[in-house]
């Protein structure tokens, strides 16, 4: 466990040899250290170091940036701490609505699924969906039809259920009219499903959490990829799609630029073009990564209240993290250095 | 009619008083001259006519902009000779799926809807999703069931149908895995149906058309708007998003730069969020708005083999209608004067 990553941990990079490296986020909220206890700090931090390393040796043996960062990200989606796959938050009508997308930067080929119920990994649907189809995005029982003739794990939707997202949605219908952000844990109930799942889901404030997972990395050839996937957020009206599938929101990379992965209030994604406008700052004004990532996280984002973070990287290994709000699980991972994790700012 | 629109119509604009403009798309392909008679071209020209004026008459009443693209693009659903709404084409299925985007340049605030099938002005209920939900973009089922409570008129799926499109839905699904872009309308099978309905689609080249509609304007106190409806691709995989219903992608607007809509081959306006690059370019490169149009539809665009075109327009009134296809339905209409229409280069 390490916190010594700042808001912004951006790492220069001298060799070629070094600049394969992962970054992973596991949402942004309100995650305030006052909260959390030992027990549950180290539960984040393990998988995060476990989901990093994982990618890290994908890169290190010469393994491509898309497949780092499906790895990493179907790994969230498998972990029940994360708002994402399992562990997904119920929508108003007892469901769950995934959504997810990938992006390959050095062709700009993407994927992406939303509104899918049944399946066990979107992002590995979102990757179907690039690599089978003429087309970026696919949504509803038509995206399920087509990733399943491609060999995507299906489930019935009582796969994504837990006791704590469970408790949370039960809670959150009787507050009726009010949104609850993503993976918020609804102290008592939580502590209680948690205990009895014996994972450690961490108690957080129910007003603003936003929980998507997401992934971006660099590989030893400069390839860059993003993955971005969600469960959205509790109570969520059916049918609502968020940044996370869409190309340009909470999801981009491109190798003259960055790649992108976004958390938050997803609405302002949107508006702002979030993940696309780091990378038009870059290619446009030339700032520089950590710059354009700052200005769109601290400057724009807030005028749209827009609440959340994102990860960032670049051709040559950069790295950034920005959010603003009191945390974001997260993590990066260089090839050939320890993963280097972080919850708070 | 008038055919004097070159391919990027700009005008400029002198006096604060004429700014308020309209522009409007009602798809682009592969619409050649020789393939047109001269009732074909008359029919186009008068429903761009008519429903340039209309928009125009909002405009010089002191409507908004917003106003005036919501009411030309729902008149562009209404009319079957255009693939949005009535005379949408179908879906692999046999089936309509119906896509559609709004933006308030003033506010950014935006709402879309995207694979309802059952919505009569797809665009109304976009607006709807802006102005009465906390969301931007709902979809499907849930999508109509929000739309329906807030007064959307909904229909029974056989109001779509017109013989035109069905019969080029047949057509398709005997060329099975060709995917028919948008409104190809069969030369001889809706040639036939077009007398039978007495409506006039033109025949258009099987293979390379597009048949997105749009509007995009500014209102006499400099406030931007677009929107972006469509029927999507005939006989396309159900659940198939394009770019019309994304922000940033198909449809964008904000005051401080351009309004843009598009039509194409949505995937390459998804990979190249090209509607928001049109105002990164102007914002972060200092492009003229003519500038930024033309260089993502003839130079960016067709890098990701991206056919089709856009229209845009400033806050100063400047408006320019760029395609890389043989032709695009489009005009536009200065407060104050007659509007321009046009088909071909």
């Amino acid at each position: 466990m390490s916190n010594n990553v700042t808001t912004n941990a951006t790492t220069s990079v001298t060799t070629p040899t070094n600049i394969a490296t992962i970054a992973i986020h596991g949402g942004a909220g309100t995650i305030l250290r006052s909260a959390m206890n030992t027990a549950q700090e180290k539960a984040y931090h393990d998988a995060l170091n476990e989901i990093l390393s994982a990618g890290q040796k994908i890169l290190a043996d010469g393994g491509s940036a898309l497949d780092a960062v499906a790895c990493a990200v179907s790994m969230l989606e498998d972990c029940p701490l994360f708002n994402a796959g399992k562990g997904a938050v119920y929508t108003h009508a007892g469901t769950h609505e995934l959504d997810a997308a990938i992006m390959d930067g050095a062709t700009l080929d993407a994927g992406a699924i939303a509104n899918v119920e049944h399946v066990r990994n979107p992002i590995l649907a979102a990757r179907a969906v690039m690599e089978h189809s003429e087309h970026i995005l696919l949504v509803g029982a038509g995206a399920e039809a087509f990733v399943a003739q491609h060999g995507v794990q299906m489930v019935e939707p009582d796969y994504f259920h837990t006791e704590a997202r469970h408790a949370q949605w039960l809670r959150a219908r009787d507050q009726e009219g009010m949104l609850l952000l993503d993976h918020d844990a609804a102290s008592q109930a939580a502590s209680e499903a948690a205990s009895e799942l014996e994972i450690d889901i961490a108690p957080i404030d129910p007003d603003n959490k936003f929980g998507t997972v997401g992934a971006v990395a660099v590989d030893m050839h400069g390839n860059l990829a993003a993955a971005t996937s969600t469960g959205g957020i509790t109570n969520k009206r059916v049918g609502r799609v968020g940044d996370s599938p869409l190309i340009g929101a909470g999801c981009y990379a491109n190798n003259r630029t960055a790649a992108i992965s976004a958390t938050g209030t997803g609405e302002a994604f949107m508006r702002t073009v979030a993940a696309y406008d780091i990378s038009a700052r870059m290619e446009y004004a030339g700032q520089s990564l950590q710059d354009a990532a700052q200005q769109v996280v601290m400057d724009l984002l807030p005028r749209y209240k827009g609440r959340g973070g994102l990860i960032a990287i670049d051709a040559h290994g950069n790295v950034t993290l920005p959010f603003n709000t009191e945390g974001m699980y997260r993590g990066f991972a260089k090839v050939g250095e320890a993963p280097v994790t972080a919850i708070y700012k």
